[in-house]
């Protein structure tokens, strides 16, 4: 990576952590984003313990795919072993976030996947979110957050995390991700508003089915892929 | 159509588009806006994939009533096609807006009409809010978007859109419309805060009644027609 | 009335409106308010047709108690014969507000009355906020707003209007009063504060209580009256 | 006290309730905040009727443990023995606030306790958060607010309360305290979100289990004391 090239991610990490505070999906300041280069095994990651309004692109901190820190005076952030975890077994992904954000969270606590109950959940995930199963005591007792990386990828052994690309954990909050960092923020965003409406609609109906098949099919394929022919963040 | 009512339209068209933006009826930015020239058989609508706040009046889409583009050099709004659905079955309106809002989101998600339960809905709406059938796998795999104008247009078979301007789409969001554009968005912004007030009451007593006939006609002829005395937009 | 009391009359009416904008508390601009002159036989009301932001104290509408207009090119708001029905029964009020309020309209469509569930209830009403009985049909067709006014006298035949400073009418929204018109604004505020309190209260536990007699008395006195030691506006 | 260590408290105290008000808190002015100095047994608290936005450090009132006004022209909060009583029985704390922020209130009048249903909470309550017994009516008609906070030390005697940094009580609002008046304000913030968060869960699972008690430690301990290797407040 060039210092040009490390400048960029730098920047998009850092611009990403302030994002997903002003945006509100990071309530009491849970939240944190980070970036990989694939190939050259470098993530950069926001610092443990600097409130996001003092956040720099010099703070960010770089570190090897082992968590080792390659770049920076700061701590990295101790939801770092989860970030790896992704990193390692999603190769198509360039970014991850982890907030808080209220909607998301309250479904993570309740342990209960998002059904797609309409087209604006279908337009940007092609199905359900799916939920995490909770952690052994073992698990959470030591490497926690490395384990919460593995409960994610085990969750997606049988998910593609481009077409499903975000997710909730058991009595946590959420993570998401993208080709982008950029992207792992807007999949945030509509994941919280995508959690609100399902919350809302359950109130209405309790029994309120998913929508059909060809209809997720249908909406998902028309913002992605060789047949797009909408686009979700600008219609 | 003379030039410089073309310039009034895509006037009215774009600042209906940005005032769904920014009375929170659009977010994620799902919405976009039309009005018709029923003379002339010509539409004029948001085009694709621009944001709000890029949208000026020489950026909107010109076309007629198959769909075809008259006059622009983007594409129109994926939309398009339900919006033309209505323009030709109902003679008597001006404008078309669609959005994702919240409140009338989660109703349409639910698949349940909203009821008449109290004033602030009758003074707008001269009975429920009617929700759409869902589509069937065919008419969800080709021609979607006309086929959800067929499908509101159906759903109207018994219904006054005058009285009744906007319905929600099984599964899906809103459409709202009225003699103008600006009109549209005024339904549209009712539309939501009726929502919201029929899930709050609803939670509160999962009984509650639609007010009685009398008092639907009382209240929406004080506002509308030959007998009004008030004004619902500034009592 | 001098010349300079009406001033001061026309001016507080005005702000009282303004107020109710502000506050969020007129939706859709459903909202009046009202002072009176008793001494006089004088009310100044919010015109109709004229939106908050453009009011001013010279177009507010002066009337007798038969509403008949005595000041003012404009027409006073069509809520106006309610608000005189209210000055007729309730000799010691002073002013008088009407608003489509989110929560308190959500409980006046559930018609249910609004039970003192805390201490922040208790220390503005010395009660649960009634809800009238449904009019009835000729009562709705004919004079209904003066009838919606004699519907609340009647729900206040065993009731202090003093203690109990508001009212939800069954299928619409609330009115509330004060000894000014600045203070039946402030009555609204809470009215709407303790409406969504009491929703989310019973969200939690559907059988939840209403507080002790003895705590109501303790804190509604602790305001309130000769004994008063505290100062619910400024604590 | 030197001069200059209580201009440093006044200074404090007077924050923290202009923090209540600006984060929202303190809707309809509800909120009261106080720091005690343990060595000389001097309280620091908000005057009686006086507003947010009006207070001053010089308007603050220094009192004895027993209540008496060492310093000051207002009348301090009349919420006073119930910090005081607080400060008596928990010697560690050194600031409490009281507010009837919305969520955290609405569980208070269901008479619920909050329980961790995620780590959120965790990593700011060591446990549940506690509802107190209902106050007599004995306890109601004399000295009310000090057997509020006599209602708080016998809930709190099996709870430590520096783990447990808040309560609710049943039918009113809820304190929360810490080493310094401005943490407590942090928990009172935390609080609320909390209190949210558990509301919208059990709307979503009515029977949510709280988190094991492996990773209640885990991220409790994560956060707090000699193990702590994370930071709530700006990870």
């Amino acid at each position: 990576m060039t210092t040009k090239a490390r400048t960029g991610m730098r920047r998009a990490v850092c611009d990403a952590n302030v994002a997903l505070s002003r945006r509100g999906l990071a309530p009491l300041t849970f939240g944190n984003a980070s970036a990989i280069d694939h190939e050259r095994g470098l993530v950069v990651i926001k610092p443990s313990g600097v409130a996001f309004d003092k956040l720099t692109p010099d703070a960010m901190v770089v570190t090897d795919l082992d968590g080792k820190v390659v770049e920076g005076k700061l701590r990295p952030s101790s939801d770092l072993p989860t970030h790896l975890a992704l990193y390692r077994a999603f190769g198509a992904i360039g970014g991850v976030v982890h907030a808080h954000s209220h909607y998301a969270t309250a479904w993570a606590q309740a342990a209960r996947e998002i059904p797609c109950l309409g087209t604006t959940h279908a337009d940007h995930f092609h199905g359900p979110v799916p939920v995490t199963a909770t952690l052994s005591a073992p698990e959470t007792a030591n490497e926690y957050e490395a384990n919460t990386g593995h409960a994610i990828v085990r969750r997606f052994a049988t998910l593609d995390p481009i077409t499903t690309p975000a997710v909730l954990v058991a009595g946590h909050a959420s993570f998401a991700w993208g080709v982008t960092v950029a992207q792992a923020v807007d999949t945030m965003t509509v994941l919280e508003a995508v959690a609100r409406l399902a919350l809302d609609t359950l109130a209405l109906n309790p029994g309120a089915k998913p929508i059909s098949q060809t209809l997720l099919d249908k909406r998902y394929r028309r913002e992605h892929g060789a047949d797009a022919y909408s686009a979700a963040e600008k219609r």
